[in-house]
């Protein structure tokens, strides 16, 4: 029998994906148009809204870091160090930087342990405990393809069958959904509380946890993403609290995807590692018993290394057993890509004040997170000029994720092209403007409610007004 | 409840993977214990024959390749030409071909399409009409993290559960069976033929298949590894059209391995793509049908570029929906590593005669190819030499895996460890020589046979002589 939609396996089918599926599918043909001359289109560009890939818009990357990078690949650069330096402008900390990661990880083309580079774990766990105030343990860290190829790992070994419940935010990364549809595992949605920013609700969680155990499923785990995707919200630590009780009292494993941990506006970021220490501390014995994984990922930040796949997570309080299972299970896979691994350990130990290149990253650092912080102010502004559009003030992330309240006739013309109301929204945005963002359904929102997300990315303020004025047109026409 | 080993995804519990099991893990400790001065060891080096990792050993990477890589890191030293052609060395054609992937590419700092750069998907079909003689369609390339993603990808939209039947050689490179397990879909395997330098035999697997179909189960692809892993052997023409007639015939998909389609010393690698195009034309229409898959790697061959995690797999004759589903799986992890999608472009595209870079690569490759079959060659010798072990000559991969008929005595202690006896012999090579190499058991061997398969890839030949030298101990204690 050959292959067919109807005979290949059904969670494949199921899981959907909307940050790459039809509307990046368009804008790619858009742009490849565009590229070849096309003048038909009522745009002269494609802005890739929804998918937070930094670099592809403006943001360049951290000179340090690519200049080590640089001599990863051709070491034998570094047997011209003097031209390196008076040359190219090479600072000194960068050949150093090169020649420690060289020694510890051989050649960038070998693979590493499955693990990851031990020293490079030492690294993360020198990072980790002076975040949080307290010491973590290398053993316990795994690098990885990025936070995606981490959340796949833990679900594909936490998940057994149907019966597995796993809490999920919604609105939600639609990686985690998708991952559990491919495990064939149940999602156990919890609302995030948009009159709050996006919050987390105990009560809401509580709710949506007592409605699983209802249902027969076996619950394992509750899915935090913080600063939030696609909401942008930051928690406060009393947030972060509550969450880890109630994990504690169920028995929940923890799974802390913190990779926007650096892309703070409001507040302060609370890992939930260092709010876990601090309860064991407080309360000694009570809290020992919790597991807890953080993730986190050189693709956001001010890193935004996408491309180059690195990230890493941390286990705190697994069964070693479980623990030797989650390694067999990387370990089919190798490694995660080496020079990921070395932009990890690049972004975890940056140069430090007084050190060569210390200024220019400073300067570079601080100037990514100030265009963040004025793009997103520009964004919100722009949105609270828009009728039936609403939007929580921007506090940390790469996304607002507005409210759209449209007329009648807009839901009554998606229905009758088979779409959701915020996917023709999004459609029609994309047609007329080049901008391409994902609606709320990608994402999942609350009943009744519809949503749009856009990265705060791409530069300049002409797109931000393509928008308004598209909004207009759509609402006058469905009016 | 807490997580434990026996509540955890049973898929992930049954999935086996000895390349990087218990002897890998304690080499690693013995070079840890090494590094940190620990005399107590009878060797003063690990050589980790496990597993193919060419740049570990002593394989250099391909000036060319990290010429172009250190630019495509740092843009930034393109604006001084002068420096790298006339300080650092760099040919023109590096900075060329720099320029023109970063072209296309952007930063490689951002994610790509889904399925990998348009313009690198072009290169390979380019590589591929020349390489077969018949057309490429770019449509149909993905690009993939290494070809295990590309293996991972595929199982997982082509396995639908416990019933679906997947067609390996045994012996097999363990990916295979640890990826079945984790779909908890079943493996049909059919033996390869030792007496016949471990070919594949029609006979054979008619009956694997037939036997297969009796226990209920719905056959739907085939596995084939050519040239092999773990056995190194290179199948004739003759053998490729066997295969796909029989898929023809049962239709089913034929997934062709080719990582190791330029280490072959033996005769000419065929591609199954090239055999089958011919089919088609000789016989119109009989053969139009036929699934079938291509895998390719940067991390074999003479790149050998295993830590950039690069590859890509061609699919022809798959239903166009089918496909639908293989991107949507592969958009779930975003993109391959871009860095390493680029060396798959200087893979398939590398320097042209008369081009300036030109006669280094080629010296470097074949400097490389020549080294591989000599070490080949003198293990193979060594082997000959070695009591009750017998190997089929060298004819590609970069692995040899001979027979071994070990004392009834070594049988029964290695019973009385719980182990079997291909895996205490393999023990006890490690803890007396360093040297760590895998039991048969850990590829599936022939009921009643021994194997192990190690790597030729380590320089120099005093490991040789340490093995040749141990076998001769352990014959002699359990005689």
């Amino acid at each position: 029998m050959r292959l067919t939609v109807d005979n290949i396996n059904p969670n494949v089918r199921r899981a959907e994906y909307a940050v790459r599926g039809e509307l990046a599918v368009k804008s790619e043909e858009f742009r490849a148009r565009l590229a070849k001359g096309d003048a038909g289109l009522p745009f002269h560009q494609v802005i890739s809204a929804n998918i937070g890939n930094p670099q592809q818009l403006d943001q360049k990357p951290i000179t340090f870091f690519r200049q080590v990078c640089s001599l990863l690949e051709n070491p034998e650069l570094l047997k011209n160090e003097h031209v390196l330096i008076n040359h190219l402008g090479y600072q000194t900390d960068v050949i150093e930087r090169a020649k420690r990661l060289l020694k510890h990880v051989g050649s960038i083309g070998a693979y590493s342990a499955s693990s990851g580079v031990p020293a490079i774990k030492e690294s993360i766990a020198a990072f980790l405990e002076k975040r949080d105030g307290f010491p973590a343990d290398p053993a316990h860290i795994y690098l990885s393809a990025g936070a995606s190829a981490g959340v796949n790992t833990l679900l594909n070994v936490i998940c057994a069958g149907k019966s597995t419940g796993i809490l999920i935010p919604i609105p939600q990364y639609p990686l985690y959904t998708a991952t559990l549809s491919l495990l064939n595992a149940t999602c156990v949605p919890y609302n995030l509380d948009e009159s709050k920013a996006w919050g987390t609700d105990l009560d809401t969680i509580k709710k949506s946890y007592e409605k699983g155990r209802a249902d027969g499923l076996d619950i394992r785990c509750i899915v935090i993403i913080n600063p939030g995707n696609p909401t942008g919200a930051s928690l406060a630590e009393e947030d972060v609290r509550a969450v880890i009780d109630f994990a504690s009292q169920e028995n929940l494993v923890v799974m802390a995807d913190e990779v926007y941990q650096t892309n703070v506006f409001v507040g302060k970021f609370h890992s939930f590692k260092g709010v876990l220490r601090k309860m064991q501390k407080e309360k000694p014995g009570q809290y020992d018993a919790v597991e807890l994984v953080s993730l986190h990922s050189i693709s956001k930040g001010m890193v935004g290394e996408c491309g180059h796949r690195g990230g890493y997570f941390e286990l705190v309080g697994f069964n070693p057993e479980v623990e030797a299972n989650i390694y067999k299970f990387v370990s089919i896979m190798l490694c995660a890509p080496v020079v990921g691994q070395c932009l990890v350990e690049l972004m975890v130990n940056p140069p430090k004040p007084g050190e060569p290149s210390y200024e220019l990253y400073s300067k570079e650092y601080s100037g990514i997170h100030e265009g963040l912080r004025e793009r997103a102010t520009a964004l919100h502004r722009a949105f609270a000029q828009m009728e039936g559009v609403e939007c929580a003030e921007p506090q940390g992330a790469m996304y607002l994720f507005p409210t759209i309240r449209l007329p009648q006739k807009a839901i009554e013309a998606a229905a009758a092209e088979g779409r959701s109301a915020d996917e023709l929204y999004c459609m029609r945005l994309l047609e007329a403007t080049g901008i391409c963002v994902i609606p709320g359904s990608g994402f999942g929102q609350a009943d009744g409610t519809l949503h749009f997300r856009t990265t705060f990315l791409a530069p300049g303020t002409e797109w931000v007004g393509s928008i308004v004025k598209f909004h207009k047109e759509f609402m006058d026409k469905y009016r």
